[in-house]
């Protein structure tokens, strides 16, 4: 897939990605680095809690959703740059075992004003488990560089 | 600083942080895991990109923000669960020797009308350097316990 400009992005557009298989490992090491919580860094005294079992912290579901995106369809020329994040939010517990996914649909292309060399998408990201359950969701403003500048 | 319920929490508390010293080690290693983007894993390069200099992912900055919080003053009992994050920006890149610190706002209070064990909060974090810029904000809705459930 070649790197993507603003001219060639449009509303609607989807894009699909490779797949993170979610371990307990990995549920455990984020949590101590990042969300030292009892119901993802403990199996046992997870089953106690309101989630049941271990699970991740829903940080960790945001940064394998970005590894996700950076390494799945939609390349933009120079890289992706996030602006800012809404509606950000967990429906499911990602547990060990699961086996996420990232579908990318564009929502809005625009030019910047202020900015001729680039434009602003705002994209929705979901993320789902081998079951096809949604375990994330939200959308994003991203910038995104133009192939031409606009003739004045 | 003892575990708090839902009627211990009022609209307008605040809350402070430890803080968290970021490295050019630990921008890397989570670019490598979570957001392998060149202006996030090396410097040299960085310097060619629109953030002139290594900058950490902004999915790094909210997992730090996250350690501060569950590290921070406001102890929740049975622990923090987050039920969605909105308007979570980035106004200043994350760069090595950073301190970060995080402050807590209640925004809201509420019980819950159909779980007569809990309530939701909402909260805005804001994480800032060590030159009082901002570099997060966002705000979240959070579960919190009560300590008795209302009479009937």
């Amino acid at each position: 897939v070649s790197e993507l400009y603003l001219e060639d992005l449009h509303v609607g557009d989807r894009f699909g990605s490779d797949t993170i298989a979610v371990t307990s490992e990995s549920i455990i090491a984020f949590a101590r680095d990042f969300d030292p919580q009892q119901f993802h860094l403990d199996a046992k005294a997870a089953e106690q809690s309101i989630f049941k079992g271990l699970a991740a912290s829903g940080w960790h579901t945001a940064a394998m959703s970005m590894k996700l995106f950076i390494t799945g369809e939609l390349k933009l020329a120079g890289g992706s740059v996030g602006l800012g994040v809404d509606e950000l939010r967990w429906p499911q517990p990602v547990r060990p075992g699961d086996v996420l996914r990232l579908e990318t649909e564009i929502l809005d292309v625009r030019a910047s004003r202020s900015k001729p060399d680039r434009g602003i998408i705002r994209i929705r990201n979901v993320t789902t488990n081998q079951g096809g359950e949604v375990v994330q969701t939200f959308t994003a403003f991203v910038m995104v560089l133009r192939r031409s500048p606009p003739a004045e």
